[in-house]
């Protein structure tokens, strides 16, 4: 039987890559995509149509709306996204997209899908180099999850170990595609865009789109992302 | 100005008492909710009058469906809820009222609040005595959570230092009832049943209504709870 690995399926450019990285370790992948109304509504389509091309064995779109709490330019339209920050600057500062506590979210409701299904691993497409700054990617925020998610569960007093399994944590955005593309993975289904318009198409000028851009460019890869003109 | 509490307010007992012990140190309190479609749907209705009557800052529900999950008698009609287990084997096993991860999701939300709303205080009534053996009511994955929180936040990487306080922790039923009704905590509004029908009354039998009762003996306090005939 094929180890069970649960993925967070943003249907972004890194999240497709990780679940390409688990089938192709021969995991049975169950996909929880967290749809917490952010302005990107696309994305959620994107994680449909990957889930269904990767064929995992089950994907669970999970609304919760963080905009309750609002705080960052995805969940706040008060907030605008930074446009135009270099690609030298991204990273610096934490941006107006940085989402309170999101990936403690994810990982939380992750456990407990892990725990539901029988699994063990949990995988993310956290990412330290080419990263926008976000305290919640860092290897060190990552191992702290996983010691409290020890203690936090039944199956975990019972003996059952939770892994979070994070592939892309050292790689670049280059690296990352040109994993994916040795995988097969088709990229133009994928949506990183934080400000897609109504047909889905990126800005090309957020800090997302501008690591994206510059990550087909380090692998040498012609970029299929649909821009808008 | 007063110090900001985010509580995570269920509307049963202990939580509502939690309420009252940072209403009576002063703190704005920030409620929050957590609507996840669990049986027990009068536990919201209790959790809207007891912000009421607790003149709270700010209620927050938030609804999200952890049914999709399921894994637990409080949110999988499949499972019963455990009725007649003895009070003295009430912690001895985990029951299936268990709900898969329950507290961390809970906590990474209430996290999640805290850092939009400024808040450094994050109160939590678990108990490690009275208990139904819920491994995320136990001091150690409470420490292991608050490490993790630190490292999780953007507020936290600039140095705000967020607590989880959890004023219950090792207290008895029947103190926790004392110490409220000595707040003027008014019982009879909330609710702690596993099995309530739909007029909101008590069944008296889940292990949730055996602790409470005894709570109330224990506290030499009249039961204002509503049971059913």
């Amino acid at each position: 039987m094929n180890e069970k690995a649960i993925i967070l399926l943003s249907g972004g450019l890194d999240s497709t890559t990780v679940c390409a990285v688990a089938k192709s370790r021969e995991r049975d992948v169950f996909a929880l995509t967290i749809d917490y109304n952010q302005r990107n509504v696309w994305e959620i389509n994107a994680a449909k149509q990957v889930a269904r091309s990767m064929e995992v064995k089950e994907h669970i779109v999970l609304p919760i709306n963080l905009r309750l709490f609002g705080g960052s330019s995805l969940t706040d339209s008060r907030i605008d996204v930074d446009k135009n920050v270099s690609l030298e600057n991204i990273g610096k500062d934490i941006p107006s997209s940085y989402v309170p506590a999101r990936n403690t979210i994810f990982l939380s409701l992750a456990l407990a899908y892990a725990e539901t299904r029988g699994a063990s691993e949990i995988w993310i497409g956290v990412n330290s180099l080419d990263y926008s700054g976000y305290p919640d990617c860092r290897p060190e925020y990552i191992n702290a999850f996983a010691r409290m998610a020890q203690l936090a569960t039944k199956a975990g007093t019972e003996g059952r170990t939770f892994t979070i399994i994070t592939p892309l944590l050292r790689l670049t955005k280059g690296e990352i595609i040109k994993l994916g593309l040795s995988l097969g993975v088709d990229y133009s289904i994928t949506r990183t865009c934080y400000d897609l318009d109504d047909r889905g198409l990126a800005c090309g000028q957020c800090e997302a789109c501008r690591l994206r851009k510059n990550g087909f460019v380090e692998a040498g890869a012609p970029d299929p992302t649909p821009y808008r003109p």
